[in-house]
This record gives C-alpha cells, structure tokens and sequence, in this order.
C-alpha cells in the first residue's frame, strides 16, 4: 500500500524556507524550492528582500525558472531577468506554452526574443505572433492557440485513437471542439459525452452547436465572468469571420479573477503597481508621493473652508474639537454606500435599471441613520458641555453629512463611470472630500448662525 | 455551415432583461430568463428590489431554479425560499448535486429538508450527511462525494469500457483517481496520459503516486491556494484514515476565490453581511448603525483630545483649519502600508521571516515623504499665512505623523493576527484612530510650545 503525501499549505513551505534561509542551510532552500510548484516558489521570492531574492533564484532549478518567471508579478520578473544572460534566459523561457511565452516575451531584452523566435518552427512562431497581435486583457491575449480541435465526420472511436497516436494532449484536458473544413468553429463536445459514447458514435451526433465561442476582442474581464457562469474549463476563441484560433483554460481564468481582486484592493489605496514589496525605496516612495500629493490638494480645500470660519471658531474654539466628528461619519457612511456601489457595478447588477430604486434606498437608509445618531450626538453633546444650542448645532450638521454622504456614494460612482473612470480609484477620494467640505461647512455654517449673535 | 452564436455578455442580458421588465414585457423577461445560466440569472434577481425580484423569480422554470438558487447570496435566497411551497421547493433542489444541496440544505424549512432526505436513496443519503458534517469553508464542505475512482489492476482499455457502460460522468472531467481495495488514495491519473495511453497499459503504470490529496479538514482558501499553485481541475479529497471521501472541483474553487475577494473589500467599510442590494431599510439601516457606533467612538476619542487643546485653538484659529492636513496625511500613508501588508498576509507571503525587513522598508519610504510633505507643506503654509513658525509646526507635525502612519501600517495587522482579528476588518479604524490622535496631539502640541509663549 502506498501512502499518499498530505497536502503542506503554501505557507508552511514558505514558514520552512524563510527557517533555512535564516540558518543559511543553502541545501534545505535548494530541496525545498525544487519540490513546490512554481507559482509557491514565485510567491516565496516575491517575499524576500531583493539580495535574498537573488540568492535564492540562483538554486532554482533551470527547468521550472520558466514557470516561476511567469507566475511572478512584472516588477519583480523584470528585475530577476536583469541578472540572467541570453543563454540561461533562452534555456529558461522556451519550453513553455505559447499563451506562457507571450505574456513574457515582451519583457525580455531583444536579444533573447529574437534568440527565442529562431529557435522556434515557422507553425510555432506564426501561433506566437498571432497572440502577440492581441491586447494582453483581451480572450486573444489569454488564449492558448495550441488547441485540438476534432472533424465532425469521424467517430468517437477515430479521435481516440488520434490521441493515442499524438502521445500527449494540452492540460488541463477540456472539452473538444469541433471545426469545419475551413477552420470554422462548429460547436462543443462536452468531454463527458465524448468518453461515454459509444466508440462508433459519429462526432457530429454528440456536438453541442448551442455552445458558444468567445470572441477574440472579448476584455478579459468579461471572460472570466463567463467563465463563471458557465462553470467551464476552457472555452473556444474564435475570430470575427468564426475561425477558431485557440482556447481559453480555466487556471488562467483564476489568475485573471485573483489580479482583477488585487488591483481593485490596491487602487482604493492608490497603489497602482506596486507589485513588488521590496521594490527600490525610492521607487515606492516616488508612488506613493503621487497619492499622497492628490490627497493633500483635497485636504487643503477642506483647510480653507474651515479658514472661512476663523472668527467663529475663535469664539468657540470648542466647535474645532468636535468638526471633525461630523466630517468623519459622514464619510464612513458614504464609503459603505460607495462600496456597494463598486461591487454591484463589478459584477453588472447596478446600471441605469435599477440606479433610481438604489438612491432612494441608500437615501431612506441615511435618513434613518441620521436621526439616530444626530440624537445619540445630540444627547452626548448636552451632557459633555451641558449647551442645548449646541447639540442642536451638532445633531442637525451630523444628519445633513449623513444623507450627503449616503447620496454622494450611489452619484459618485455613478458619474465617475460615465466619464470612464474607475470609481475604485478614485471614488474614494472625491466622497471624502465632499463629506469633509459638507460636513465643515454645515457644522461651521450653522454655528455661526446659531451661536454666534 | 453551422453559425455559432457569438458571447452575450453578462451586462447585455440584464441591460436588456431590464429593458424588458421595465416596459412589462413578461414574455420577453421569461424568454431571456431561461435561455441565460443559472448563475447569471441569480445576479439579476439580486439587481432587483423586492417586488421586482418575486415576479422575475415566478417565471424561472422549475428546473433551473435549483441552479439559481445556489447562486444566489443567503440573504437573497432565504428570502426567495421564503416564498415558495413544499412541493416546489423538493421539485426545485432534488436534481442538485450532493455538494449544492449541502450548501442549500440547511436553509431549508424543516418540512422541505426532511421530504428532500426520505425521497433520496440510502447511498446518497449517507454521502449527504457525510458533507453536512463538516465545516462548510472547510475541504469537507466543498466536496462533492459524487467521485469516479478506478482500481490499479486494470487496463486502460477496462476503466474506457466502463465510462461508456456507466453513461454519464460527474461534470467537469478531470484526472482519474486510483483507490486501493479498502478505498484508500493511491495517487491520480493525469486525465491527458489516460487518454493518449495505449488500450493495454495497465493502471498502475500510469499513476502519479507523488500527487497529493486534500485532506478534509483543510481550510477553504488553502485548497483555494493549492488549486491556484498547481493549477488542478479537480483534486481527490481523503479522510484522516487517508480514504477517498469526495472530490473538489474548480467551478466550486472558483466561487470560494471570488466570495473571499468580495468579502474582504465589503469588510473593509464594515459591511459585514450586505449581501442583499435590496434587503429591508431597517435591517441595512441597523448592521451600517454598528460601523458608525464604532467609528464614532473613535472620532469622539480625537474629539476629546483636541479638546485639551482648547486654549491654544482659542489664541490661534487657524490651528483649526490646519490639524485636519496633518491627521488626514498620516491615515493616507499608514492605509498604504495596511493595504500591502494585509495583502501579503493573504498570500502568506509577509511572515516572521520578513517583517523586521518590511518595517524598516515602510520606515525608510516614510520618512522620504515626510521630508518631501513637510517641505512642501512648509513653504505652502509661509506663502499663505506669513508665518514661518507656523510653518515650522505643520512641516514638524507632518513630518510626525507619516513616519507614524507607516509604522503603524506594519504593525497594526501583525498584532491583530496575532491577537487572531481579521486586519481587514478592524485594521483600517484602529490606524485611523492612531493617526488622527498622533496628528492632532504633535501638531497642537508643537504648537502649544512653539506659538504660544
């Protein structure tokens, strides 16, 4: 009886890695690395300091630094690909599969693409080309163009028996696809159907021609959306005359939807790219900078408008202390609606259907929590400063922010997506600058007009 | 020539069901419902308000609304459920696989549930009660016990015999997985070599005895990491006795990888469970009430210290208009770090191995933007106000309050995974709270003792 391995969790081999690397048992690392697949060897690198990085790449062995290349985040591959010569970069680059070779070839100094291309067959380089041709982001870009497809004048018995004479098939195995004699996508053969048949079945008895293709054009946002619903495993690509070109696999499906989360995680902190944990100090913060420049210009706006107020707040220096009370939970209340908003507008459940119904809810929900709080505040503000006048102050600017809040986070995302911007970045930029410059001035404004006589 | 129908993409279909159910074309609604799957279709009912939703949800054919209904998020569901009788809810969910109908199960009225289990057989009975027992985010939940295992003294040519008299395989098709006599793992059969084998070889020749298997108590977004890393289709699930008890599939891996996505951005706003659009006001109205409460006993805390600072604001009012710069600097580049870090918390890629090098990374990014702001801000502040020891203050307190942000980005998530809270939940309020209170006691507090003498 043979045992099986357990499975080790990513984060027990890097917990493992990071101990030999630590006690410089440059012989655990070696063992280590080469027993994980590439994409945990990738995330180990990514977590290392840029000399470690460099140490431990250098024990990887040559046969998966293509794989790892490729699971890397670019910044980080870029700088690998620096320290390595044409010839380790040709050795490590050209076994992999095309829709692979693509995603990094441009990366790679001239020297070694071209090196790469010659030694590739006409067919090869001609498949290469043609997914160079697309917008990475695009089904083109993700597909694969080495792809089996079957004639639907042959019978089950026929393809089996092909693919024992090819000796391998591309992985994952998915569905087969059948064309006509030009190259024309004709329909799907769901791979269950196929090895269940019976061998003399003729192909064209089991093709799903209700099975559709995705365009070439198609953002591949919208390919892993279909992807989902769907629940396949690879999909034909087809171009706009219906010639099939390649096909689309799932686990490059799952990389599209995991870099699709991160980005919109890191674009609501205005980080763009940074990709690299350990990229050059200078580099980060010259990005970061960036960010903290555009959120400087919103503050200072907020600085002047409270400025206006000067002489009240020098009556009543006490109204400076509880400003930005007001400011702040309006704020959070939008960047809840604001949220909602960017979800529901990621998957396609919000747009102009539906738009009206989700404004007044949002508004109905701000109301309510105005009243609320306004009177919690109101209450609080009574006893703390044992001032009525104030706690009216108080409670009426909180509800204001409050609805405003609410409001600005369904129109914000709303305009934003018009003018073609991602709300995700910078949706929450604006909110906040409208709630503090709503919440400052209503709390301000009616302070002064209240309080001050 | 057959004409394929090229991709309808999600947003289209619930543009132009919108379209339809606006102008009350129920035809059109029906027809469209019913031609888009499963899951698209429990997007669009979920983009609808309440009574919107009902009518749609009236004219989806029984038969697919077992599908939908396992698309769609609990909140939704439940209140879908709510509406339906006995007969149609055993007619809707009884053709769902074992691994759906687990995940459905439980939300089922009583009556429903138990007429579901009395019209099963006693195997898939057994096999029900078996996914029920685990942990639903666990390996145990996400299987489907529903698995083809093959024996190791067989040909090729017996285990393809077997697919045809069997009929139908469990969807997708992936490797095969050979089990022992008393149903333990042995390893997996790469579906590719299977297919392209000759009739002959025997099993056993064609076994990866080094592929892992799964076991059952592992965490959902491990497998979801190892499904990522080694880019499975499906992997073979085993007990602690290493029995194969089930298989998980990718569609299922790749819910669990977008539910996670989604769940950290809608916790980061303190939404815990908005899962509904469209649920009731006062129930949204309560659970965003929580976040608020929560946030206002921070600000209230930033209120209380500024507060100590009433005389000096008194004096020079403009302090005012300035504290807001320096706390809101400081949260922008603390939210930077937190947002990196909890990043590579999720990969498993910031650790004890690297945190020592992370901080004194941020320390050194933080410290070049606080020399960069504080300089600005500086000069900014001497042009606007005149005053050079105003400028001095703010450059100071600036200067502070990113170095402070940045620290506390790093450090914040690491004590709280220790203390085991989520970071991304409680991790962005607890560093806002830091950088508000720092901001406005070091610039206050500079100037106190510079300004006024």
């Amino acid at each position: 009886m043979v045992e099986s391995v357990p499975n080790e969790a990513t984060e027990k081999d890097i917990s493992a890695l990071n101990d030999a690397l630590k006690e410089e048992r440059m012989g655990a690392v070696t063992r280590i690395v080469n027993g994980i697949p590439g994409a945990e060897v990738a995330l180990f690198l990514e977590s290392l300091p840029v000399d470690k990085r460099q140490a431990v790449w250098e024990v990887v062995d040559e046969a998966s630094q293509g794989e790892v290349l490729v699971s890397l985040h670019d910044e980080v591959r870029d700088n690998l690909i620096e320290g390595m010569d044409t010839d380790q970069l040709v050795e490590a680059t050209r076994d992999l599969d095309l829709d692979d070779m693509a995603d990094i070839i441009v990366d790679l100094p001239e020297e070694v693409s071209n090196q790469l291309v010659l030694s590739m067959d006409k067919a090869s380089r001609d498949l290469l080309n043609q997914v160079l041709s697309y917008d990475e982001d695009s089904a083109g870009g993700l597909m694969n163009p080495d792809v089996v497809t079957v004639r639907t004048d042959v019978t089950v018995e026929v393809v089996k028996r092909y693919f024992q004479f090819r000796g391998s098939l591309p992985t994952p195995v998915g569905d087969l696809f059948a064309v006509g004699r030009k190259g024309h996508y004709i329909g799907r053969i769901p791979l269950g159907t196929f090895l269940t048949s019976d061998p003399k079945t003729p192909i064209k008895d089991i093709i799903d021609e209700d099975a559709p293709a995705i365009l070439d054009k198609t953002p591949a946002s919208e390919v892993a959306q279909d992807f989902e619903h769907n629940d396949w495993i690879s999909a034909p690509v087809v171009d706009d005359k219906n010639i099939l070109i390649g096909r689309i696999t799932i686990d490059d499906v799952v990389d599209v939807i995991r870099e699709e989360a991160e980005r919109s995680v890191m674009r609501m902190a205005g980080l763009n790219e940074e990709g690299d944990m350990f990229a050059p100090i200078l580099t980060s913060s010259k990005r970061r900078a960036v960010w903290l420049g555009i959120n400087l210009l919103t503050v200072l706006l907020a600085a002047f408008v409270i400025g206006i107020f000067e002489d009240t707040i020098k009556e009543i220096a006490v109204l400076a202390a509880l400003m930005p009370v007001v400011a702040s939970m309006g704020g959070i209340a939008g960047s809840q609606t604001l949220t909602l908003m960017i979800r529901g507008m990621a998957t396609g459940q919000v747009g102009s259907g539906n738009i009206k119904d989700l404004l007044s809810r949002e508004f109905m929900i701000g109301v309510i929590n105005s009243f609320l709080w306004a009177a919690v505040l109101a209450v609080l503000c009574a006893f703390w400063f044992k001032n009525w006048d104030m706690s009216v102050v108080l409670g009426l600017a909180l509800g204001i922010n409050l609805v405003t809040g609410a409001l600005a986070g369904v129109l914000i995302p709303v305009v934003l997506r018009r003018m073609s911007i991602d709300p995700a970045i910078a949706g929450g930029v604006i909110l906040t600058t409208v709630t503090d410059i709503v919440g400052y001035v209503s709390f301000l404004g009616v302070a002064t007009w209240l309080l001050i006589a």
